[in-house]
């Protein structure tokens, strides 16, 4: 295919690595980087997967995945998202990323429109143009003020070639979530135009807030063209592990397996069978750590209430914040590299997330406690020392 | 994307599960379908993977692959292979499939032109439209008598837009293997006409015959040229685990790891800690194995040498054997239905492996030994009474 300029390095992953390479040089990182949960993957999990690799799950499985974790899945989303699905409309993927890529393969074609919601997921882009270098994507700008949907816009956007609209709350990077009525709403202009919903739902376990999460697809009059996607990484700390689910009608679940079949034949089998282990498990652990989630966001808000520089929008649910450092003057990159050189803290700049957001950074909640305290008090200091040179 | 008709679900796939669902239903089956080694993942490698599952080893990796597993396969490469690669030059993957996936994606621009020897593995067709939707593929048949290369339509075929040459050897359907002097003639294609090989060699650790290996990334005039694929499925019996890898030059690992980091991230991390181990096994396992594949191609050439149905070029390597049928007067896919019905032995249809050979069928070695040579026996009979009708 030809490589698009959009189909770059991911540049999350890119700073996270220089920050790593900081790190092995002897020099101390504060990491606010890549989001990784900061636990341990539940270990009835992992003693489920060995179980698994000792009973010969080291064959290939079903393609669209394991009955008994499609089941597991099944059930999941009836009792957790209201979503009616059955098992044949389920397909295991690895990793969110895969389920994304097939979606997007099975459901683009050429010239297609597709309304993404910018800031946005680093790959959303780069998986567009490998799907369909021909596709036109529309992005539109979440509000400024609060990081709500732009319905104006979306308005003035949406047209009869748009073939999508990608979704993705609680949101990576702001850490926004919808309403009902924002999916009410979304699922009238699905019905008026027809299209289809990519929902990317991978951060609904971490909803540190006190508002409901909800999926579009448990609205009953637009699941069909509804395709949900999750993932067991964020939740359950197994991003290393690589799995995760796509949820569709019976037609997208047909394409997306041909092309699973071909690119990947299925997920690693024993993954398969320690992952259904995982909704059944005591969720204390989860809940523990979206109290910590909660505690650093205020953390965050009480330390940076005083800085000029600085303007935060607190998440209500996800891994990161969203800074706004449009008062600091300069770049996005400009602001994590000086903050990288001068205090050695690594942050994710905005324009990584769309080149309309050069004036924000964003901040992962993952990092260790203590860590993340000190790493936040430098960042302080950083933006008020260059508000007063 | 477009959905191309090439894009269908694999029938080798779909055979062997209307063979399990007959055996569901009780009707005893005897599968001589789908091609997964007939004995279990050597208990170190299981071992190794639980130690990495139980020591962290549960986060992103670099997406590259772990540094400790790409310098055990470029150990590996240079003893076994002669193939000379830093670990730059490596890139692990969620099994072959996918590494293939990634390099045509890599490699192809649109109406880039593509050489196929057929009959073929019943993924490439669909992988090359998945990667590249415009590409013209180029079949070329291999040689009926005897399934070498047929030189004269190689460079009948070849022409300036040619991109590449998928070579796949020992070969999946037929078992062929390629002697030195093949590799010699095809390197000076390459250079001729300046394409690039993709060298699939999924199946070196089971050549059982008394011919040595060969790869064509060995040859120093052509190196930079060739992308050497691999997994460890078939060798080690990990068809379950999704792991294999991909070696090429700078430039094309520059490419592939930017899409398989948006489209996967990086292979289960603990899946690749296990396979560190696999290399240095004692290789006692495999030579076993292959005397067992090898009685199994005697067994076969005994039984059906008086058949006059059937003849069979036998397999030097592989888990396959490739069975012209073409004096049966009937379809490879009414053959094998047929087959299937009256003597309940499932195979796959040479069809699915390119239209031109729907004269043969294949027969997967992999099966248990004494249900194999019940199966070969039904075959003949098989034969025999149809031919005697």
């Amino acid at each position: 295919m030809k490589i698009d300029q959009d189909i770059k390095e991911s540049v999350s992953l890119e700073f996270s690595r220089l920050a790593s390479e900081k790190n092995k040089r002897g020099e101390k990182i504060i990491s606010l980087g890549l989001g990784e949960p900061g636990f341990e993957t539940p270990l009835p999990i992992i003693e489920a997967t060995y179980d698994a690799l000792k009973n010969g799950y080291t064959k290939y499985s079903n393609p669209l995945g394991l009955i008994e974790l499609r089941e597991v899945i099944r059930d999941k989303l009836l009792k957790e998202n209201q979503i009616k699905a059955s098992i044949d409309n389920i397909i295991v993927t690895s990793g969110a990323k895969q389920a994304l890529s097939l979606a997007l393969m099975a459901l683009l074609e050429p010239y297609d429109e597709v309304i993404n919601f910018t800031p946005c997921y680093v790959s959303y882009v780069p998986q567009i143009k490998i799907a369909e270098p021909t596709a036109v994507i529309r992005n539109i700008d979440l509000k400024r003020e609060d990081f709500s949907l732009d319905w104006a816009q979306l308005e003035k956007k949406i047209c009869k070639r748009t073939k999508l609209i990608i979704l993705n709350f609680p949101h990576n990077p702001t850490g926004r979530m919808l309403s009902k009525q924002d999916l009410n709403h979304l699922a009238q202009m699905v019905r008026d135009y027809d299209l289809y919903v990519l929902s990317d739902e991978v951060y609904e376990r971490l909803n540190f807030s006190n508002l409901p999460n909800y999926s579009i697809g448990a609205i009953d009059s637009v699941k069909e063209k509804v395709v949900t996607i999750n993932s067991f990484s964020k939740a359950f700390a197994m991003t290393g592990w690589r799995i995760g689910y796509l949820v569709a009608n019976s037609d997208v679940i047909k394409i997306v397996s041909m092309i699973q079949q071909h690119m990947n034949t299925n997920t690693c089998t024993f993954v398969q069978k320690g992952a259904c282990a995982a909704f059944s498990l005591n969720q204390d652990f989860i809940n523990t750590y979206k109290m910590e989630l909660s505690e650093k966001v205020s953390f965050m808000v009480d330390v940076l209430k005083s800085n000029k520089g600085l303007q935060l929008n607190p998440p209500q649910g996800g891994l990161f914040a969203f800074l706004n450092i449009s008062n600091m003057n300069m770049s996005s990159d400009t602001f994590s590299s000086k903050l990288l050189m001068v205090k050695g803290v690594a942050t994710t700049p905005g324009v990584a997330f769309s080149k309309n957001w050069d004036d924000h950074i964003r901040i992962s909640l993952t990092t260790e406690k203590d860590e993340f305290k000190k790493g936040i008090k430098l960042v302080n200091q950083f933006a008020k020392e260059v508000v007063e040179i």
